[in-house]
């Protein structure tokens, strides 16, 4: 009974309305060239219907989703999209969570959310069936739409209100048996990345006690990112610049390295110090004054290139803020000189890792006009705490090869995470271990953002007539284009073309409307289609068609009965 | 790149956690089998997890929805499940809609649905960029959860608050265009439910002015359905019992056709009065007072073995009610002595279709303790309208072929409905016509219950045992019960067959667990996989394996290096 039927898609039928002009409100390429291509539209803010187009590649997206997750031993269920807000209290996400989460109630006047994730729907799922260590570890995983109320949803699919997500989560009787899943999980979400056509790094966004990673983002790089990135071409490393840590290679400062006071007048910006002394910013040091969490009024000092990284301060110092006018006079402090050297009472000395081994600073001197040079950790002032206090920079040491990172923006577009025991100690989800104790489920916590991933993919994949889908996720894979539909001999050709790539499971669209040559080649770049055969009068009499690559533009003259078998191995070979 | 990878599923690993007990809360059997074969669990009132064996199923019934609509020119997207007010305000469904309707409100206090259907949203979305008739007709539709906030959720996946639906909706210029999409999508329903083994009935929900229906709902033959209905099995016809007309057999009454008054102490009911003159009910005429809903006292009469339809009544009366005691004191009857001769003053008298013909009735006298027989139209009374007033029952005759109808009780699985112009009109959705002018959208909407699809196959599809699933959504198509796994033996005929199986693209389930063959059996049937394959030691001896067919439960032994491919056969021949 079952039969996949398999024909060509006629471009007349297929509701995709495009738009000849650039939407205002699109910034992003992925969010203006969706709209123009017609394969998405908007709903209300933040709320996008996906079209036949849009559809047809996030089902791609989800298969290749679905076969990594299958292939790695995770289980495919399916949610409720409505949770019992009893189980968002019991894990305390309810108040912990801000306006983000859309809570609502029922008839009954009970409270329910709109899942952004299902930490607690799965938690309580397994809590009472997986009850001993033998049946454990277990891996589930769902693709679903969520719902987050962004303050302000924008870039289209990229920072949507409704989104598709796949959330996977594991549950473990032992930390390496989540080690182990966590790692399969890392490589599945990889090869999603590169079968989707994305050119994504791995990010560590946390380090756990052990050294390992304990949490990864996996960033595909566009400009159009919202996180700032390093990562380093030759071994593979990458992090968010805010997170990341190198030793950087600091300049001595000028002089001979005795301790000698220069007049600097006016001069309390670095760039003025560096010019002066005719020495790279990195040859000065950068001293900021700040009033710690507990009040402890700190100087700390960076390489004169190089920002005191406000994630790692707060890590430090607490919630911390750079001094005031005021608190600087009373800290008897000179904006632009201050130094580590005489340094009033009280004041304590945080200095970044990367100056450990210079002895020779050019500094301010805690006196208007007035900065240091070869000033000497030690010799000339103490520091009371060596700590990592920068934002890492395109060209600083990659912190494992120390070869130059590079800088990038990227999307997140998905991340493993190893949750630990937070959900399955909140809402008592227990275990029997070997030895008949009850112990919570070691959990990890696995997420992907199909809908951003789709955005990502065209953020990466684009040129100024549209999108170029790889094949692994085109909403077709050919499109065919007789130029002239109502001649006997063209649409002959068309049908012939068409027929056999269908016979030989390749998805194809004929543009069969009644439409300008011109018309036609701009809706089939502005779409995307990896291939298109284009069928015109003068290649008829040659009997050759015309094949182009959307990616590349290269067009060849390909007999019209070989052009089928041809283009179906192209696609079989790039799917 | 892509590699579509099929391996057996082990048992041991499965999420399916399966109950020994009968669940005390699930009434029906769907809700009963599908809960203890681990194939969907609660987490709050009307909200079910789908687990893998059931999501399994669920996403072949998807699938061929899918492969049917796409068919019948279908194109699949899709739509936010959170609807922005402003168009339900639009439509008027915002108000119109009761508490099943779940509104909630954004951060920014802006009124939200979760929509238990999108004619407004799609309507929406067509509306400014359908522009002419030439781009008519579209046909669209998705495959979403949906959220009806029920009263009283029950009965597992049959009535839950989110469940799984597929909804399309056709934009038509034209009747006769709808009316093609209509009944292409009639036709691909019929198929849908045939393909997912469901022996169901197009039942006419409303009969359109013109003749033809224009509401079709598909019923799915099974004891716990919700409607009752009346079908032929001869010519194919089925109704709701509520809406079906029948010109119903009538015998004529006692007496040689002349009026004649006869005591009947205290014979108020249609039983006694049969019984006294030794007559079926059919013969005698039943007589209902009711009052409609303009006030105007009504005396309605129907054969004496059938019942005043409900709907019927509304329809001609409006919001009626039968008399009280007081009213019927007032108007000038007797309870249980009611007729059509002798009516006081200003009654109506309305009387069902089906006694048109009818010259000798045997009915109340309007007077205590006295019937009526041989009373006749038009000589001894004057029936003031004649209608269909009863509801059907199973034996009346075939409105189409008037062979008795069989009557049944039904799961109403899927629906399509002509819409009109409802919601384009509302909505200000038009589009040009052949001479330039605007016109609303003519609309349909088909809808497909597919997780209630999932609970109305395991209503037909079920023994004491358990589950018996359809080869076509069954969750593995095979399961292989290696009886000793841990022996060598064993393990390899199981790896071999396992293996044969799976490079013949079957989906196989292997129960490798360390259990008990009785248990084994027993989940094996619960989760009612379509062809075990038994390896024991005994069969082991002899080089063979036993096949069981779960439906027929038959069992034959078959060579260990012949049932791979004969199982394959039968799983392809069967899907």
């Amino acid at each position: 009974m079952s039969t996949k039927r398999t024909k060509a898609m006629k471009m007349s039928a297929l509701y995709a309305p495009t738009l000849k002009e650039d939407p205002a409100e699109a910034e992003l390429a992925s969010h203006r060239l969706l709209l123009r291509a017609g394969m998405i539209r908007k709903q209300a803010a933040g709320l996008y219907s996906y079209l036949p187009l849009a559809w047809r590649s996030l089902k791609k997206i989800e298969d290749i989703v679905r076969d990594e997750m299958d292939a790695a031993g995770a289980q495919e269920l399916l949610m409720p999209m409505v949770v019992d807000g009893a189980l968002w209290h019991e894990s305390g996400r309810w108040n912990a969570y801000g306006p983000e989460l859309m809570r609502m109630k029922d008839r009954h006047d009970r409270e329910f959310v709109l899942g952004p994730t299902h930490e607690e729907t799965i938690t309580d799922l397994v809590k009472n069936e997986l009850r001993s260590y033998k049946q454990l570890p277990v891996n589930l995983y769902q693709i679903q739409d969520k719902f987050r109320d962004e303050m302000r949803p924008r870039f289209g699919l990229m920072r949507g209100r409704e989104f598709i997500m796949k959330d996977g989560y594991s549950f473990s009787a032992t930390q390496e048996s989540l080690q182990e899943i966590y790692d399969d999980m890392k490589d599945a979400y990889a090869r999603i990345c590169e079968r989707c056509g994305l050119k994504a790094l791995p990010v560590v966004a946390d380090s756990g006690q052990i050294g390992g990673d304990t949490s990864v983002e996996f960033m595909a790089l566009a400009d159009a990112g919202e996180a700032s990135l390093v990562y380093c071409d030759d071994c593979g490393f990458a992090a968010d610049d805010e997170a990341a840590s190198t030793k950087v290679a600091v300049t001595e400062g000028p002089g001979d390295g005795t301790l000698e006071k220069v007049l600097t007048p006016g001069m309390g910006t670095i760039e003025a110090v560096a010019d002066f002394f005719g020495f790279p910013q990195n040859g000065t040091r950068k001293s900021l004054a700040l009033i710690a969490e507990d009040g402890t009024k700190v100087v700390a000092i960076v390489p004169g290139d190089h920002e005191l990284n406000e994630c790692k301060a707060e890590k430090i110092f607490g919630e911390y803020h750079m001094m005031s006018e005021e608190e600087l006079v009373e800290a008897g402090l000179f904006k632009g000189f201050i130094g580590p050297v005489n340094l009033p009472q009280g004041i304590r000395l945080v200095v970044d890792e990367s100056l450990r081994e210079s002895r020779s600073w050019a500094c301010g001197a805690n006196e208007v006009d007035y900065h240091f040079i070869g000033a000497c950790p030690d010799r000339d002032f103490t520091v009371d705490e060596w700590a990592d206090l920068i934002t890492v920079r395109e060209g600083d040491p990659c912190p494992h090869c120390g070869r130059p990172l590079k800088g990038a923006r990227g999307i997140e577009v998905s991340q493993v995470f190893q949750l630990g025991t937070k959900y399955s100690e909140a809402m008592g989800a227990t275990f029997a271990d070997e030895n008949g104790e009850e112990k919570p489920f070691i959990m990890g916590c696995y997420g992907v953002g199909v809908s951003r991933t789709l955005a990502a993919v065209v953020e990466q994949h684009n040129d100024e007539h549209g999108i170029i889908w790889p094949v692994s996720i085109a909403p077709y894979e050919v499109s065919i284009v007789p130029l002239d539909p109502k001649l006997d001999e063209c649409a002959a050709a068309c049908d012939a073309i068409s027929s056999a790539l269908c016979d030989a499971g390749i998805e194809v669209v004929v543009d069969d409307r009644d439409e300008r040559p011109g018309v036609k080649f701009a809706d089939n770049d502005l779409m995307g289609f990896p291939y298109q055969i284009v069928i015109g009068k003068r290649g008829l009499k040659n009997g050759t068609v015309e094949l182009k690559d959307r990616a590349t533009g290269d067009r060849v003259d390909v007999a019209i009965d070989e052009v089928a078998s041809k283009v179906a191995q192209m696609v079989v070979d790039a799917r």
